[in-house]
């Protein structure tokens, strides 16, 4: 069994970790940390995992949490892994995904980009864990995973960029709230929300730099968030340097996917709840008549494949299991 | 024109007063105060009404808001009201509408239900203001303005029991969240609430002790929390002492409620959109058969007529117009 | 491997069974029947089981349903199933679960309460399939899957009743929407159920037969749709003949319900989110100060718990496997 | 008083002009149609309008309907409103306000749009009634209202459009499913749209042909529906030709929309619940660093600005009234 921490057990992405690890037959949760609930069971703090486990929140140091796991999610706010990772690492070689921002970027484009000082002294080798897209996760002993947007957008424009297709694209983003997390604020405040859908950081959301990033081309991004919990639709708006008919669009995909298991590329319009609770990223194309434009439309759950799923996905692929372990389950329809 | 003043014009039913007393055509806002937004314009802060006033908030005395209105809303919270309602009494003689539970019950049995000092030295004669059953608020110069709650199940029940005909009742109410307020919480965070349905003070709400005073009869009470902005709907199970046709029923509702404008017992089942926006109280009434439960349904929306609706209503009467002055208007349906 | 049979895979009961029985180590899906989707996929009807089966819905007779099958679930509308139900039992002796309403009541009652003839010829021996309190499902060839609305208001009040402490108790249900199926309906019409909740068959609700055949006691019963998809938070108002104290309560519910893994009596109020999409019954209490009444509070999944989750846990217990085999997963929060 | 009649009194668009005009101080319903619901009060159809109205719907031949009013609004399915149009414009001169899209487009362009043959024998002289934009609806006898989409979206542009800065947009817009009328169906059944977002018509919708009549750029367009009643929020992906400041573009905002009271150009981002059941469109720019993309918001409610409110503007033009007759009021917070 894989001995693994959480560093962080209470926020969303936490707790989607603390679930889907209790029920992975390959895993066993050896410490869940929480300075806040330190003492209380995990199941009296989320009563929806009684009585699946009898944890209690911990308060220790990184070193210990390193010596008593394989692997240590990182689960903290941005700006806060940076704390931990570096002890993770030195200590005993426990590998580390770290589900914030704070790998994601060089060190240098990091401070540019969230206008902060990185707190490591060393510039790590961080894989992106962007599993469908680089293999290297499996000699990696730190991921750095995805942010849940660029996670939808990189995978619904990778084949057409990768076929050298691409002129400009414009990802314009919908998110359920679950992504601004547990704690509520006034755009998770229900009279806000409800029967609205609220744009914001319309030119500058911080996750387009790791879009292009993995894409390399002229990107830009919209998110909005959406009346829902979960899930992620992307709606991106691809300017092709080369018209090409929709047959030729989906072979693209297909063979760019081909094998890669959570990729469904399908006829009809992908759909939030096709995707609920799942790690499953689906993707559908729409080209526009007489135009180089092409939609492309992708959803995941962003608890899921945009966060604690594909940390997961890349934990399976990092100790040599079948990618899918623990995570291979369809949907929660309707 | 009367000249209104608002204490405490930032909260739900605040602004509510302010859309409602905007478009009053006898009224005059003259003076809406906040501590927080001092000196910022109301249409800066709630952007839905601009351009519709210039005014801004202000942070004044109790004397002072006295002087310039003929008529106060105080829309602080609970505890908080008492604070300036002897002022606006004393000074100068301006009519007070009170939207807090803080006048709607004697000293006594306020102290004992909401567990606190009364911090009023007197006790004052306020006229509970649930317009339809008081028509003594005509004369009044303190009315307490009724809680959401027991707007709508006052209205359900009231022509059962003042016919003598009622053993004992069961309210089991379901309201949107804006009942809780503009700042955010547990309860009102979208992942919490969507989805869902939140029972809460499950059998110790305090607005229990309006419905109990004003009905006289054994009444309980259980109050949930609807993944809805707006809207109280009411399900009462009434238990009679003496059994009744649906038609006997309907006729003592139409009787008892005659020429009440903003009271609509008609068939079919009521609905919160029917009300949205609006100060109606929509009730529908269906008998179990072979049984002593009637179950009446009540509809309104709890800012209009369980608060700020209501209030305006209850100021209409008190200055002799017409009680459905600048509140005549449909439902926003769908 | 128990070969499992559909008859109705479309609706959204089957194919809630589908979703379930492609996870449950022990079974193996035999057939999955659609007269109007014959011969497509079922992963292209419902693209959120893609990849998990390459099964084509099918329209075959019962006779050869019966003969491909251990198990057969009869997942189609009330007044159909028994047409399958007698040809199931007498071909072949596939043991038979019926998630319709056509076999929970006796011949006789049926009639009177759904006003309808009963096509059966005989009177069927059908085990009423609440799990946790019918155990002689373990020897039953037929199954009476209990209705929704029934399974989570007995559970919430058999230990009470059982305990012979019942006078009365008014059922106040709230139901997710997906209750009333997949097809568009003028309830189900986003416009008129958004910003809304529903009271509808206010005194007149046939489930009310299973509940009264179960409890033996006085029983009321209201339903109201809320604007969810999935959930059933049930509010029973229980009056009683003897008052107790709520820690006296909370023995009587551990104890009655000692050994029942899917029964969770926990503190703080169940919520709908902690069920989803699992199998779950959380049951919570609040006696109220001074009276007789106490409000149990249930919540589950309509369409696991409610429907085919606990198909699926009277299968486990009919074929002699454990009886959370499949079943036993948290709940999707948030 | 203006006498108007309406065709077709029972959708969406039609019970808000009911809604509407009702209110209205200087106009008077003369008749409302509807096959389905002819004799029926139109209060007992649409209970949220009692009592405001003692009207029948009625289902009288169109030489009636003209004769009896001054001005007809055609609210009918399109395909429809051109069995109407031609012979309310004979009869008697009344004057005809055809919410559909028949008469947006020239006969021709009609044709290849919608993909069907014309039936009215003549090019009728239509003003396009995007009031701000077209003050030649004053002399009009035959106003085609706008699509919903097109008036959120060519409002949004205009003014960069005007100043002839503009390359090409992408207009992403993402509608309450009011929209889609009051008929159920798969997308507005509650399971299938709560929590979801969805994409349809994605590179195809017939509306982007009124929005490149106006604008005579490069557009392009995406609709989605998102979980909610009404509003239309639009998300304008503008690539200039020429880079200007924040500042400048605010400036030609400001200056395009002079005197234009229901276009509201503020400070943040527009909601829609500020312009909920109003006539407002509120409009904010943001421009992106390093970029020549601006993207600028607009938010408005699709049943009245999008709609039958627009169409009342049109009147009010149409008659010599002020513009915001029976319109001026602000939206439903919160």
């Amino acid at each position: 069994m894989i001995k693994a921490g959480i560093i962080g057990g209470t926020g969303y992405t936490g707790i989607e970790l603390v679930r889907l690890l209790l029920m992975h037959p390959k895993v066993e949760l050896s410490v869940v940390t929480s300075r806040r609930y330190k003492g209380e069971k995990v199941s009296d703090v989320y009563p929806h995992l009684f009585p699946f486990t009898e944890l209690e929140y911990e308060d220790v140091d990184t070193k210990e949490i390193a010596e008593r796991s394989d692997i240590v999610f990182v689960a903290v706010p941005h700006g806060t892994a940076m704390d931990y990772v570096p002890g993770l690492l030195v200590t005993r070689g426990a590998k580390v995904i770290d589900l914030s921002a704070d790998y994601r970027l060089k060190k240098a484009d990091y401070e540019r980009v969230y206008k902060r000082k990185h707190k490591d002294r060393e510039e790590r080798e961080a894989v992106y864990g962007l599993t469908e897209l680089h293999p290297e996760v499996a000699e990696a002993n730190l991921v750095a995973n995805p942010g849940c947007y660029p996670t939808g957008a990189i995978l619904a424009a990778a084949p057409l960029v990768n076929s050298g297709l691409v002129n400009r694209i414009v990802f314009d983003s919908k998110s359920g709230i679950s992504g601004a997390g547990a704690e509520p604020s006034e755009t998770s405040h229900f009279p806000n929300l409800a029967e609205n859908i609220i744009p914001y950081k319309i030119t500058e959301h911080r996750h387009v730099a790791e879009m292009r990033n993995e894409l390399g081309v002229n990107v830009s991004f919209t998110p909005h968030v959406i009346p829902s919990i979960r899930g992620i639709l992307t709606t991106a708006h691809v300017f092709l340097a080369k018209r090409k008919a929709t047959e030729e669009l989906e072979t693209i995909y297909m063979q760019f996917y081909a094998g890669k298991r959570f990729i469904r590329c399908r006829e009809g319009t992908p759909s939030l709840s096709a995707v609920r609770g799942t790690n499953f990223c689906d993707i559908g194309i729409a080209v526009e008549a007489n135009s180089d434009r092409v939609v492309v439309i992708s959803t995941i759950d962003n608890l899921v494949k945009g966060g604690s799923g594909q940390a997961i996905q890349n934990m399976n692929v990092m100790f040599g299991l079948d990618e899918a372990e623990g995570l291979w389950f369809p949907g929660l329809v309707p």
